[in-house]
């Protein structure tokens, strides 16, 4: 009999996140992966539009048939690498259930992927056969419907992926995450239990989206005007709320936000979505109705400047404008990073004449991930041997291995690793294997990943300080200056009201070249650092210095 | 008899907050000023090192006499700004308590201030005749000890001015907020209340900073080898803490960071910090002792790069290590924009084997400000018949109204306005005024206010995209080019693996220069339009593009 190949686990991606964006498992020469996400740049990383899991592991493995990609959600977190995917991984069948396929497809349409994508769409409690791994979905809560998280069967137990998860006991769509599953894996035995750690630091159970329904009622009671709610595009179940709330208090719903519409449309579309026709108004039309029976979702509740709560925060929306009387509820939970964004954008709504309610104002958001209690009844109800905290920084994956050790997990048993550590599993057991490039590329532009650390630390300096090039023509026998040397600055010193300045830079130039012999290599390296030490000592700025001589 | 002159009240300063980092009481043509405080400028205002007041307005005022500058207390959004304020108002008195005198005087010495400056210290409680005013100071509890607020003595009034406070029932130091001066500030009338709105949107009652010691007692108990203490450099009573704690389970306290050292040098010389000399020992004798004796007062914790714990983070300390065993106590409220680095560097601890201790892990840092019950018992106290919330965004202006308006002031007597706005008093009452500049102004290396919004915006595109200069020589007789263009580009591309890009660059000069006429700054102008256009197409970046044509 054939030796049984070896189980292998491969975090990859994530920014400071392990195991968020993109899982793969491998049995011998067949593999899964699970999810295909995008993160956000931290504000350091200049000029970058988003971050894909560096996935070059799995594309120069030849050997490696991936036999399809299954995805637990439809948030950005998990789908928004999928044209990368596409492009990477031609056709390779995605599966997904019907809201997240939904926006599978809404992603492939708006990013222009090259290929075309084949999405398998399965319900919550399907069984898929991918490849070599028999993946039973389950039901689970979540910020957003249609989540799963998977008990993958492999030759040495049942490994359960929890996706992004609560145990929200009244979601708003009505499905609870699926106690009957969890403890069914438990019963046939769980190898090990892969947990989203987001919230590991947070006591207690995450309150149910339902509070969110009398927070709305007090805000639609109170509001004397319009209102205005805004989320991320993709959140379906607030927009439900919304919609049940506008319902309960005579008003319509408009739309602002093209990501949102596109959204709602197709989840309407699919059934998800179950507003009557008649709750929707135009946003081009509210401004025949009465203030006070219209609520408008809006998008860009993270501050994101190109998205509408940010247009309306500095008056350069095309159709809609803040006015004295109308309330805005931001509905979302801030992103770390963000804060400064959302605080602005909140403050120039409060100076336009909004009332702005938002967490901790009135719980109008609740997080959409376990919390500590919710972490150890996962455990308890799984009971696996063996336990790997994933979704989360490597803080957060700490706080959660505690909790795994007080449930009585043997610490030798639980797994803290970063992205690109591999998890092997045969019948000896579970270990950490070797380490493969599981890191994450920059996306800036059209092109991926030739925007690297030297760039981004050149934008820092440039960001810093700015440049000056200085351009000057020498006589070609004598070496002598001729004419004026042309100055080339932005981002260092307001050039206009810098003349002084300026005189002293070309005197210096003068100086140096007066002064220096040898090469024009030479002289544009001495020209530079003369420049350097003049500008440093003038104003303590370092400006990126660069010097160009023409021999005439 | 004399007409009596309007009371004007001016917040200048502070970057979303209003008035927070100087305030101006003129009365006609005679005036004091309260605080002269730095901000540390937002993520996107890039190389600013820091902000500080726009006090023109006042250095304009030829008619006005300024008679001092009283001090609330001595963090850096009071203080900092005190070398700026030496130099602009020579000879003016500072006033201000022994503690907050001290860090002013550290604060001369090491910022190089042209001119010293004369530091009258007055002892919580005592009265000042500043000017035309009579205040009288009087005790609050903050994060920092010897804080006061201040009750002015008008024509038309009592202004209280509260200063940062809350109402600890169990301060570090002993030292409550004075119930009875302000219970006595409101049997003789207070006009107006200008209260800090810092956490008007947090319910309840902040905690007492002595939940701090039982958080510590829980951790010293438990750290196997060193502790290490993150916290600010002039959070003087957090250093006491640490001190009983050290004490109580018998470790030595050693300090890591200039600046803490030498607070904690000038408050012990002053009596502030009863610490005996032989509980602290020098870092340098650390690694001789037991790591289960020591613990480290250290700074860096908001994640400044340059700071003790960034550095020990990413292992650039030059005396210390993080090592296994090591428990580090981040005990500070990170401010909104450091999220991401403090989060980055309590990983990068984690990553190297310590256990680090952090809010909301452990009740480690508690709020040095007043939450809403704080708030209302401050305006039941004083009973003013006017209310000017301050120190705080907008929101937070707003959220402090909604309370005040709840305890009874009138709306129309409840103003929320924008730094620069003049509040007027007259014997008719108090109103809002004119609009004076009372924005804000960038330091960036020795220059203040050099750098303005367009020098930021270059350094946003340069942060984006990065630039490219382009030098050519062309024939002065034909125009046509002579030798290869000249490329000089950072933060583009990485010019040397983007050899085809580069070659394309010099193929569009060529073009360019062979398809255009006309003057050297038309051809510049076409030669920049056709490469923005070329490199956008290629990469979907927009560098700044800039061109040099040198006629041979």
């Amino acid at each position: 009999m054939a030796k049984q190949p070896k189980l292998r686990i491969v975090p990859l991606g994530g920014l400071g996140e392990i195991g968020k964006n993109m899982t793969v498992f491998e049995l011998g020469n067949d593999a899964i992966i699970v999810d295909a996400g995008i993160m956000f740049p931290a504000n350091d990383m200049l000029g970058v539009d988003y971050i894909i899991p560096d996935f070059r592991y799995v594309t120069e493995r030849k050997d490696l048939k991936i036999h399809g990609i299954v995805f637990t959600h439809g948030h950005e977190d998990h789908v928004g690498a999928v044209p990368h995917i596409a492009d990477a991984f031609p056709g390779v069948p995605l599966w997904a259930t019907p809201l997240t396929a939904g926006l599978i497809q809404v992603k492939l349409k708006s990013r222009g992927s090259q290929r075309s994508a084949t999405v398998n769409v399965f319900q919550a409690g399907d069984v898929l056969k991918v490849g070599p791994f028999t993946v039973e979905s389950y039901q689970v809560c979540h910020s957003i419907p249609d989540c799963v998280g998977f008990g993958i069967n492999t030759p040495y137990g049942i490994v359960v992926h929890s996706g992004d998860y609560k145990f929200d006991p009244s979601p708003v769509d009505g499905n609870r995450t699926d106690y009957a599953k969890l403890a069914e894996f438990s019963r046939r035995g769980v190898l090990l239990l892969m947990g989203d750690s987001t919230n590991a630091d947070r006591a207690g159970w995450t309150p149910s989206e339902s509070v969110i329904d009398e927070a709305f009622d007090r805000v639609f009671r109170a509001a004397p005007g319009r209102i205005m709610v805004a989320t991320f595009a993709s959140l379906i179940s607030r927009v439900l709320q919304v919609a049940k709330a506008a319902e309960r208090h005579g008003r319509k719903i408009a739309v602002a936000g093209h990501s949102m519409a596109e959204n709602i449309k197709m989840a309407r579309e699919l059934g998800i979505l179950n507003i009557p026709a008649d709750m929707f108004v135009d946003l081009n039309r509210i401004g025949q109705m009465p203030a006070n029976r219209v609520v408008i979702m809006v998008t860009g509740a993270q501050g994101e400047p190109s998205a509408v709560l940010s247009r309306l925060a500095t008056g350069r929306h095309r159709q809609l404008d803040v006015e004295v009387g109308d309330t805005i509820v931001i509905s979302s939970h801030t992103i770390p990073g963000n804060e400064e964004m959302v605080n602005r954008t909140i403050n120039r709504l409060f100076q336009r004449g909004a009332d702005v309610i938002y967490d901790p104002i009135a719980p109008v958001h609740v997080s959409g991930h376990a919390s500590q209690e919710e972490m150890r009844l996962l455990i308890n109800l799984t009971n696996p041997k063996y336990f790997l905290p994933i979704h989360g920084e490597l803080r957060h994956l700490r706080a959660h291995s505690r909790l795994a050790m007080q449930s009585g997990i043997p610490p030798e048993n639980v797994f803290v690793v970063e992205n690109g550590v591999v998890i092997e599993a045969d019948k000896n057991g579970v270990r950490m294997g070797e380490r493969v490039p599981g890191g994450y590329v920059f996306v800036d532009g059209s092109s991926v990943g030739d925007v690297g650390r030297s760039v981004i630390r050149d934008r820092e300096m440039l960001a810093r300080d700015g440049f000056m090039v200085v351009v000057v023509n020498v006589d070609k026998h004598t070496g002598a200056l001729v004419g004026n040397p042309e100055i080339i600055s932005k981002g260092f010193v307001y050039l206009k009201s810098a003349d002084e300045l300026i005189g002293q830079i070309r005197d210096t130039v003068s100086d140096v070249l007066a002064s220096s012999q040898g090469s024009n290599g030479r002289r544009r390296e001495k020209l530079e650092d003369s420049l350097s030490r003049f500008v440093y000592n003038e104003t303590k700025r370092r400006p990126m210095i660069f010097s160009v001589i023409n021999e005439k």
